[in-house]
This record gives C-alpha cells, sequence and structure tokens, in this order.
C-alpha cells in the first residue's frame, strides 16, 4: 500500500517540531531563524524519499523518521547559505523572504550551521534509540559524504563558478549530480542502509536515485521556464536571466522534457526488483517529475 | 612523559594533510580555500587537548588522531564564517588575510561548511577503524552537541548580538562557555571516551575543562590588550575598539589575570586524580595560560 503523501508530510513535519528546540529557546534569535526556514512549506521530498526507501524493507516509519528528518536538516541549510547574498542572492524563496531577508546575514549563516550540525545530532541521539551503533554510523557516513565537499558543497562550488558562463552537458550533469543528486541519492539509500538492504538491493537503489534525481532536476528547471510563478512561490525565469546552464537552455524545452520522462522510465524499472514492496516509492517518483510545482 | 608539543604539532599537520583532499582536487577552488585556513599556523589546541586526554587512558595517538583533527575542523570552520564581513568583519586571521578576503565570500562560507561536514566525515570514517561503532557514536554526539546551537553557535549569536553593549558578568560567562569552552569541553571529553573513561573520570575532566577553558579565554582577552602585534599575528586592541564585553574590561587588568592564574590552579587540581598518566595535559595547561600569544 502507497503511503498518503500529505499525511506522511504532517508527520515529517511533526517529527521536526519536535526535534527542534522550541521556539523561545536562548538565544531566541537563531531558533526563530532555524524554524522559520525549517516550517517555510517544504515538500519533505528528501524525507518522503527515506521513508518509503525504508517501507520497502519494513522498516516502521517511526524508526526511520530521524534519519528522514537529518536529511531535511541538511536541505534546509542548504538552502539558507544558498539565498546568502555572497551566493545565489535570493530575496525570496517559497514565496517568503529569504532567511536573511529577516533575520540578517549573520544569523542566517549560523541558523545554516546549526542545521546542518543537528543533522549529525539527530543520527547520533534520535536515530541510536532505533538502530545499532554500526547502522548509525554507516548513516553518519553517508550524509556526510553526500552533504561534503565530494558531494553537495562541490555541485555548488562548480555551480557558482558556471554562473554566466557557456559550460558542457558534461559540466551540467556534474552540477546537477552533485549539488541535488547527492542528497537525493544519500535519502534513498539511507533508508535502504536502516532496512539492512544488501549490496545488490543497494547498488540497483543507487541507480534508481541516480536517474530520480536528474529528471527531478530537470523538472525543477522546465518549471522555472513553464511554471506558474504563483504555484511554484518563486519568480521565474531567473535562471534565464541569470544565464544559468539548465537542460532545456542546453538541449531546448522539448527534448529535456523527453529526457525527464525518459530517466523517470528507467527508474521505475529499476524498481521492479522489490515487486510491491516498492509501491510507495513509485508513487513518489511518478509525482516528483508529473509536478506542477 | 610528557609529549613536545611541537613534534605533536606537526603530527596534527601531517593527519590533517592526510584526510583533506589533496590540493588540486576537482573544484580546486574549495580545497584550496580549505587549505589556506586548515594550515594558517594554528596552534591545534584542540587536537592538543584531545590527544594528551587520551594518553591518560593509554590510547595510542595514531587512533586519537582522527578524533583530534575533527575538533581543529571544526574551530577552523568556525574561524572562517566568524571573519565574514557579516559577523565579525575581520580582514586577518594570524597574520594572514581571512579566509573570504583570498577566495571571496562564497567559496568561504562554502568552505567553513565543507570542513564541519568533514569533521563528522573523519569520525564516521577514520575513528571507526579504531575504535567500536558505539564509541564513534558517542564522539558524534559530543561533537554535535558542541559545535550546535546549544553549544559553539549559541554563544557566537549571544556574541553578536551583545557587541557594543553593557553585558553583565553571567552574559560574558555564558559567551566564554558556549563560544569557546564547548569546543574546549568537547576536546577533552573525546579523548577520554576513547579511552573507555568511567563517568566519575569523565565528571572530573569535564570539570578541568571548564577551568581550563576559561582560564584560555580570559588570557586571550589579556593579550588584546597587552599582547605583542607581531607576536600575536593580528591586531591587538580590537576588543576596545569594537567595545567588546571582555574580562578585562568588566574587571580590570589585575583582576582579569587573577583570574586566569586562579582557575589554572583550580584546573590543576583536579588532574591529581590521575597522577604521572595526566602529566602532557598539565603541561598543556601550563602552556595554555601562560603564553605569549
Amino acid at each position: 500500500m502507497t503511503f498518503e503523501i500529505g499525511r506522511t508530510v504532517a508527520q515529517v513535519d511533526e517529527a521536526l517540531n519536535r526535534l527542534l528546540p522550541p521556539e523561545g529557546t536562548f538565544p531566541e534569535e537563531i531558533h526563530g531563524a532555524i524554524r522559520y526556514s525549517v516550517f517555510a512549506g517544504g515538500k519533505r521530498l528528501r524525507p518522503l524519499l527515506t521513508l518509503s526507501a525504508a517501507e520497502i524493507f519494513g522498516v516502521p516509519q517511526l524508526h526511520a523518521m530521524p534519519a528522514a528528518c537529518s536529511l531535511e536538516m541538511v536541505h534546509t541549510y542548504s538552502l539558507i547559505h544558498d539565498d546568502l547574498p555572497a551566493l545565489d542572492n535570493d530575496n525570496y524563496r517559497r514565496g517568503r523572504f529569504s532567511n536573511h531577508k529577516v533575520y540578517g546575514e549573520a544569523i542566517a549563516i549560523l541558523a545554516g550551521d546549526a542545521l546542518l550540525t543537528m543533522a549529525f545530532e539527530t543520527l547520533a541521539g534520535e536515530a541510536s534509540a532505533y538502530f545499532p551503533a554500526a547502522t548509525v554510523v554507516r548513516l553518519m557516513e553517508e550524509l556526510s559524504k553526500a552533504a561534503g565537499v565530494s558531494g553537495m558543497i562541490a555541485g555548488q562550488v562548480v555551480d557558482i563558478l558556471s554562473e554566466g558562463k557557456q559550460i558542457s552537458a558534461e559540466r551540467l550533469d556534474y552540477i546537477h549530480r552533485h549539488k541535488t543528486g547527492a542528497l537525493f541519492n544519500c535519502a534513498i539509500r539511507s533508508g535502504a542502509i536502516m532496512g539492512g538492504a544488501s549490496l545488490a538491493e543497494l547498488r540497483i537503489l543507487t541507480s534508481f536515485a541516480d536517474k530520480m534525481g536528474l529528471a527531478f532536476q530537470i523538472v525543477d528547471d522546465l518549471l522555472d521556464i513553464t511554471g506558474e510563478q504563483a504555484l511554484l512561490g518563486k519568480k521565474t525565469g531567473v535562471d534565464l536571466e541569470r544565464q544559468k546552464a539548465t537542460y532545456p537552455a542546453l538541449f531546448g524545452l522539448e527534448a529535456a522534457q523527453k529526457k525527464a520522462v525518459d530517466l523517470l522510465f528507467d527508474a521505475e524499472q529499476e524498481l521492479e526488483a522489490f515487486g510491491e514492496a516498492a509501491a510507495s516509492l513509485y508513487y513518489l517518483a511518478q509525482k516528483l517529475v508529473h509536478r506542477q510545482c
């Protein structure tokens, strides 16, 4: 049985609310800033991926939740830092002011730092309640590699250095695979690791994640061109304005659309090995590619 | 036998050099920035504390080294972010340009993020080679708590919010205990945890760390007034200029000096429980308080 996305998102929100220090904790400024961005209406894709990958192996949602939330913490930190004036200089995020526009740059930088740190604290503390230490160490290894300088950060660096430049398809691929792909991958692999997946199972799910992550990113780029500003909660046409390298810019709209659909098809083929158990993950993949926002 | 500080620092440098991706790794910009700050002539206090605390329990230096280096990574990240224009806006650090003056703000922010992440990667990967997973998880818990929003980051937040304001002795204490104390504490406790310290032993070393950390900070404040710029490698008189709350500012030079010496004395009393085994830690405490730079 596939999970209901809306209900699961609410459960992720609840867990995040429980994991973050309560509002009003001293020093208030930083906790306000952290909560502002964590509860800014994110789609919780990475937690959903973790939970649905864990579901394949019968891991109870309660047990998989801390790791799922740690992924969202890392994702949120990366958005806060990405929006900073020195990086993407975005004043808006999900239809609201970005973190530094509300709390100032200093607090925004520290709020990002805090969330990154909290992700590891959550694994060490909360995930430890349900899994043996060896599993927790593996989750930490996955997360630190995916978020670090050979993963997400490498993608951010190359993305920044490529702005306003003509870049090759290979370079674009590198950016996507690192900037969004690494964490997507980690989300899915973390679910599998908690489920005690075999090496062969992990390999299949990694291949699924690679394809899904890329499809998701292409759809993101497409929505910047064809999407509705009101639905997306952010300005469209930004990539074009900034001469950002994107799939549609490089290959054209139609070819990019076709590539996303092909990738989704290939990704879903991978899931056949798991049969009905992967229904949630299958459903989620569909939703992520055929979305309007 | 007490270790030779100079030789141990060289061993820490060597280990850090081995743990960081080699220069020239793609994308080069970020690795250059990371190495620039990690090898900027830091005193490696936190690694030295970890190694000398581990020595009490007979942990081989080779085994304690990854955790020792993870502390230095977190410390270096915090300096890079602290120097940013939005925070302390320091153009110099240890007699050289600060990270963002050389690599730009975007890369400096990401280099800090990368180092923080790498600290956890180092524990998950390298420390795992020598210690059971349960010990590694405890190290991660210590580090994430110490570096996070209830530790170092809380201190940074309150420090920023206090600049240019008259603050109480309690508030100043809070800042020190969190901004520098938490990581000092973690460095010492991590060494003890690797050594399988009992709860009672951990309690003693935590008390030692609390006192030492505060003494160290007071000496830092004193050196900003009485120290030699050339020796320190940074401008002196900065705290006064910025109306920063410090011990000397609050209590006067002499009272602050006395407080540092008293704290050192009290701290050293704690170590008596360990006898000769704590000789390195004892020696280090002396050096840290009676330093000229």
